[in-house]
């Protein structure tokens, strides 16, 4: 079994090869609820949807997230109602709001709805939500705003400087339900190439899911969202820096740390252009490659997979038979 | 100051008419919220948002409810996600509905949702719901089914025979912040051509309501919705017979009763088709005439609103004025 912690769309990409070299069955994603959203009243959750539609080829395929040929009438019509447009809704993924939403209101947990949507979808592998208790990463920002993450990304577009990152409600958050059980069944558990501070960071920053992943006898193995010093795609140079951390390959996995030095990697990917990173990660007690980290098709992804099981000494078959 | 009680489409059509015949600043509008529904988790108020749509032109001119130009992309949606397409709602039209539920669920009353969104709309009259309060019309089938009003018309094209109607919570509902004190104001009340049964009476089934009519002042006058024994539109001949009524256009007026015996109305308006029952309704102590009633121009439904006033003695300007 592999256990995936995963943002969207860096994390559905990977996924979408993961799939490819293992039995989708034997595969859990712990997926990052920190920068869901409520807006009009429903339940957005970004990171479960992208990885739900790229799985499922409904993704627009240039803009990588939201649904192909998405039509905008609602936002339109909103707009017209006064509503400040800052956050777009397409019409066909606004239905999966609002029918998620309806079942969050009769009182069913994120996570009943997320395999009921998965279900729905055909979805081979399992998603889980990290919690079905509200985490909700906020942007502090150096002029002194508390920002829901989505109203500083998508709303301001990360120009607001950030001071600090919080996770409001994970101290308190329990995983959600086949969380914990997965990370210590597991024969793999690999980080997504998502963002550490937004993506990540809100899986880990849930005490048991912590615990889970200090305890557990699988490998964790990561892969760097970060190529020759910038991000493949989202704000992660705007957020590396207001946790100390350069905006470089080898340090977001110096950051992880290795598990030896109490940190949460054995193992971590770098794209080849960042081979020059290899010696610091091998010298914290790391293992660690230098492959190609761009998931341009899914036969790149496919091998990217591959590679990072390997790493840490997992075979992609038989953890598909796991 | 005109008060009408009114439902949907012949209410809408009927204030269309008014509007021309009285200053629209002039006018309090208490509408029907018994057929209100919650779907996907949204508060839908068909009668609401009929009026609204056919006084600002944005009603779908042939269908007569609902949106001109309207999109289905939702629905399709949720279709693909498994839900029976009972209720179709359009695009333009949810925008309307996730508007008001986000506000209901911040806890803002309806009737200050109305006044907000009739304010948005550009409406110059007063839209007030019959009450804050849920009033439900549940229509008990004779084969024993408790069924919503909406899942009975739309979703059963109301062809289950009907034992009996209720309208759940009526009893403790309060009247809406302004309704009685419009009432008893009022210069003249008006019952538009609306449903008696699943329109009219949910409203005057709210305690608070019914004393204000029967302490007021101001004459009270219906126009018949039974033209020569069929109903314009909609489904009252499958109502009329489970309350005891014929479906005829002055039996409806005396079902509504005489104010001298405790009945409602000081007088009723039907059709020149329906001239025959004059004599009953003069009988039982009512004013009433015969006029053209269907209102398929916008001058037609002037003519009959000036018609409606003038048969209780209330000249349409100076109440304009009041």
């Amino acid at each position: 079994m592999v256990v995936v912690l995963a943002g969207g769309v860096g994390a559905a990409r990977f996924l979408r090869g993961l799939t490819a070299a293992v039995d989708p069955a034997a595969i859990t994603v712990v997926v990052n609820v920190g920068d869901d959203v409520e807006l009009h009243g429903l339940r957005i959750c970004p990171d479960l949807d992208s990885i739900t539609y790229w799985l499922t080829d409904l993704v627009h395929p240039e803009q990588q997230w939201g649904r192909a040929d998405e039509r905008f009438t609602v936002r339109d019509e909103l707009e017209r109602l006064g509503h400040e447009p800052w956050f777009t809704l397409g019409d066909r993924d606004l239905a999966l709001h609002l029918h998620r939403t309806a079942l969050l209101r009769e009182g069913v947990p994120l996570s009943t709805v997320t395999a009921d949507v998965a279900a729905r979808h055909g979805l081979a592998l399992r998603l889980l939500p990290a919690s079905d208790d509200r985490v909700e990463t906020r942007i502090h920002t150096t002029d002194g705003r508390d920002l829901g993450f989505q109203r500083w990304w998508v709303g301001e577009r990360a120009a607001p400087d950030v001071a600090d990152v919080e996770y409001r409600g994970a101290a308190t958050a329990q995983p959600a339900p086949g969380v914990v059980e997965a990370i210590e069944r597991a024969d793999a558990i690999v980080i997504a190439p998502s963002n550490p501070v937004v993506s990540i960071a809100p899986i880990t920053a849930v005490p048991g899911i912590a615990a889970a992943l200090r305890s557990t006898a699988a490998p964790i193995v990561g892969i760097s969202p970060i190529i020759h010093g910038r991000v493949v795609r989202g704000m992660a140079h705007r957020l590396l820096p207001a946790v100390g951390t350069a905006v470089d390959a080898a340090a977001v996995g110096l950051a992880y740390g290795a598990r030896r030095d109490g940190g949460l990697l054995d193992g971590w990917v770098l794209d080849t252009a960042d081979a020059d990173g290899l010696e610091r990660l091998h010298a914290a007690g790391l293992a660690a490659t230098a492959t190609a980290t761009l998931m341009d098709d899914p036969e790149l992804a496919r091998r990217l997979a591959r590679t990072s099981l390997e790493l840490v000494g997992v075979d992609p078959a038989a953890a598909g038979r796991g």
